[in-house]
C-alpha cells in the first residue's frame, strides 16, 4: 500500500520498529497443495465428510482441525503494558508478540484477537461467540476490574481454558520466585508477612495464589492505602481482599504495611521511599516488578534485602510471565482443552521452581531462554488434569 | 490428549481424515527470537513505542503490526458446502480450507473465525468487536438472506473489505466463464436470455453483477418457480429481485424460465429434467453448478449446449471461487484495505477472463493451479481502488 505521509513524533526507522515492520507472525498451511488431488482432499469434496464427521460428533474437532493446538490472545487495548487504554489498534503488536512466546516456547498456535472494547456483557459476549475456532483463550490486558468478571463469566460459560496472564501468569511466577527464595533462606513459607502493593489484575491474584500456597500473612495496599473492612471506598474485588487478606487488622499506608515485612511485592508501579524499605524485617525478599522502572531500584533494594526480583531482564531473578503461560497452556491442550485450576496453577509456580537445580540470592526463576521450561510447566499442568 | 472412544458412523482413516489429522493450519512468527535482545525488541520493552506510535496514528497498524495482511474468513457454519447448517465446529474444516488456498494463491494470511450462531444483529456486533485485528473479512457459508444483511451492514460500519465469498465469488467466476464463453460464440453479454436456478447467496449475486456486466434479460427462479412482482410468498431479497429481473413478465416454473433460455446458470441443486434442457434456444450455455452433483448432468447438457460449465474438477471448465477470493483480497489489502467495489468484481472477473488466452468451448476460465491467476485479478482489483 502507499503511505499516506507520517506526521509521528516516533522514530520510525528505530530498530524496534524496523523489527516490527509488516509484522510479526503468519498463518501457515501444514498439509501440502500440490496439485489438484490435494485440494480435493483438504478442500472440496474430501473435506465434506470431515465436517459431517465433527458435526457428528463435536469431540473430533480436536483432532481433525487445528483447533486443539490454537489460543486466541484477547484483549480490548484498555491496560496495555504500563501504557495504559491505547485501544486494540494499539495493544496489536504486544499481542502478536505474545503469540511469537505462545509458539517458541510451547508451541502453541497463538492468535491475536483485539477486540473494540465495550461493556463487561459485550465483551463476554463476544468472546463466547468466536470461541468455537479455539483450544483455549488467553485474556491480556484487559483493565481492572473489569477484567475478573470477564475472566469469571468466560470460565463459567465455556468448557475450554481461560486464563487472564496478566492474573495468573504473574502470580505463578511470583509464586516460583518466593518458593525458592523461602529454599535460599531456609524459611517457611507460612511464616513470611507479605505486603503486596498493587491491588489489580497482579496483586489479587499474586495474593490469592500466594494464599492457597500457605501464605497466611498478607497485606495488600492500593493508591489509597492498606486495604482493609473499615474502608468505604472499596470495589468488589477490594472488598474481597479486605475480607480475606490482612490478619493483623492493619490500617494505614504501604509504609505501615511494610514495617516489620519479610516480603515485599510490587505490582502498583510508582516508588517506595528508601525510608520504608529500611523499616522492613531483617534480610527481607524485595520483588518490585514495575516495568520499566520498579517500585525499589535494585540498588536500593540491596542495601537490605537477601533477594531482589525485577520484572527486568538486565537485573537477576527476572519474574517473566513467559515463564508461565506457554507451558500452562501447552500442558491444557495436551491434556484435552480443560480448563485450569488453581492445583495446575500451584503445581505449574512448583514446577517453575524446580527447574532452578541450584537456588540462589541470584537465580530464584529460571532464565527465560532456559531450555525445557514450558515442557516441565505443561506436564506439571496435565498431571493435574482431572 | 486422550481420545475418547469415537462411535461415529466416518471411517477416520479414509484419506481425507488423515489429511486433516491436526488440523491444516500453524502460526508462524516471522522474525526471529532468538536471544534476550530479540525479545526485548518484539516484546517489552521495545514493542511499547510501537503500541504508542499506532495509538497516536492508527494508519500504522497497517505498516507495524500483521494486519494489513490478515483476513478472518468469517462463518457461524449455517450453510457450509451443500452441507447445511452443521454449527461452526462443524464447518471449521471448510474454513481451514480457506485459508490454506488464502495463503497458497494469495499469499493473504486468513484465519478461520467460527463463531456461535445467532441473530442479524448478534453476528453483526461479534464481528465488528473483532474487525480490529484484521485487514479484511471474507463471510463464508452463511445462510440466506441472513448473509445479505449481515454483509450489507458490516459494509456500512467497517472501513475494510467484507467480501462474502458464496455471493460475488461465484458471481464473479460465473461471470469470467459467461464473457469467454460469449467470445467462443461470438454472442454480446446484452443479447442472452438468461434463467438462473437459485435466489439463495449465490443467485441473488449472480443476478446483479451479470446485469452490471450488461445482461438485461435474466428470470430467477426458486424452489417455487419463476420470482415476479405477482408471487406474495416474496421475501426482501427476492421482491427485489422481482422488480429487477424477468424483464418479459414470465410466470411459472423453472421449465417456463429455460424455454428459449440462451443461459442456464444453476446454483440450486436438484435436477433439470431433460426435456426442459431441450426446450432452451440452439446451442444454449448451461452452468450446471450444484456440488457434486450439476443440475444438469455435463453428458446430457452436451447434447444440447455448445458450452457447460460445472463446479467439480473433473469435467471441463470449473467455475471454482479460488480463482477469485485470493485476488480481490490480495488487491484490496494492496490498495490500503479498501472496500471492495462492483467495479472491482467487474475488474476482476475481466481479468479473470482474459487469463485464457484462446477461450474454446472446453477453457472458458483458467485451470485453478495457472499460475499468475491471483496476481492478475489483484492487479485489476487495485487498479480500480479510489
Amino acid at each position: 500500500m502507499s503511505q499516506p505521509e507520517q506526521t509521528t513524533t516516533f522514530d520510525l526507522d528505530a530498530a524496534a520498529f524496523r523489527a516490527h515492520e509488516g509484522g510479526k507472525l503468519e498463518v501457515r498451511a501444514t498439509k501440502p497443495l500440490r496439485d489438484r488431488d490435494d485440494l480435493s482432499l483438504l478442500y472440496t469434496p474430501g473435506v465434506a465428510d470431515v465436517c459431517l464427521a465433527i458435526a457428528e460428533d463435536p469431540s473430533l474437532s480436536r483432532r481433525f482441525t487445528a483447533r486443539n493446538n490454537t489460543v486466541a490472545v484477547v484483549s480490548d487495548g484498555t491496560a496495555v503494558l504500563g501504557l495504559g487504554d491505547i485501544g486494540p489498534l494499539g495493544a496489536m503488536p504486544v499481542m502478536e508478540g505474545k503469540a511469537v512466546l505462545f509458539k517458541h516456547f510451547g508451541g502453541v498456535d497463538a492468535i491475536p484477537v483485539t477486540l473494540e472494547s465495550g461493556s463487561v456483557d459485550e465483551l463476554v459476549e463476544a468472546v463466547v461467540r468466536l470461541a468455537p475456532s479455539f483450544g483455549g483463550i488467553n485474556l491480556e490486558d484487559i483493565s481492572a476490574p473489569r477484567c475478573f468478571d470477564i475472566e469469571r463469566r468466560l470460565r463459567e460459560r465455556l468448557d475450554i481454558p481461560v486464563f487472564h496472564d496478566d492474573q495468573h501468569g504473574t502470580a505463578i511466577v511470583v509464586l516460583a520466585g518466593l518458593i525458592n527464595a523461602c529454599r535460599v533462606l531456609d524459611r517457611p513459607m507460612s511464616s513470611l508477612t507479605v505486603a503486596v502493593s498493587g491491588a489489580g489484575a497482579a496483586g489479587v491474584a499474586v495474593t490469592q495464589l500466594l494464599q492457597l500456597a500457605g501464605v497466611t500473612d498478607i497485606v495488600v495496599c492500593d493508591s489509597r492505602g492498606v486495604i482493609e473492612p473499615g474502608r468505604a471506598d472499596l470495589v468488589a474485588h477490594k472488598q474481597q481482599l479486605a475480607d480475606t487478606t490482612n490478619p493483623r487488622g492493619l490500617r494505614g499506608s504501604l509504609g505501615d504495611a511494610l514495617v516489620g515485612a519479610d516480603v515485599y511485592v510490587g505490582v502498583s508501579g510508582g516508588t517506595v521511599p528508601e525510608e520504608q524499605v529500611a523499616t522492613m524485617a531483617p534480610d527481607p525478599i524485595i520483588f518490585a516488578l514495575a516495568n520499566p522502572n520498579p517500585e525499589v531500584h535494585p540498588d536500593v533494594a540491596h542495601r537490605y534485602a537477601s533477594i531482589v526480583a525485577t520484572g527486568r531482564s538486565d537485573y537477576p531473578n527476572q519474574i517473566n510471565n513467559v515463564l508461565a503461560f506457554p507451558g500452562i497452556f501447552r500442558g491444557a491442550l495436551d491434556a484435552g482443552g480443560v480448563q485450569i485450576s488453581e492445583e495446575m496453577k500451584l503445581a505449574a509456580a512448583r514446577a517453575i521452581a524446580d527447574l532452578v537445580e541450584e537456588p540462589s540470592a541470584d537465580l530464584i526463576v529460571p532464565p527465560v531462554f532456559q531450555e525445557g521450561v514450558a515442557e516441565a510447566v505443561a506436564a506439571a499442568v496435565a498431571a493435574h488434569a482431572s
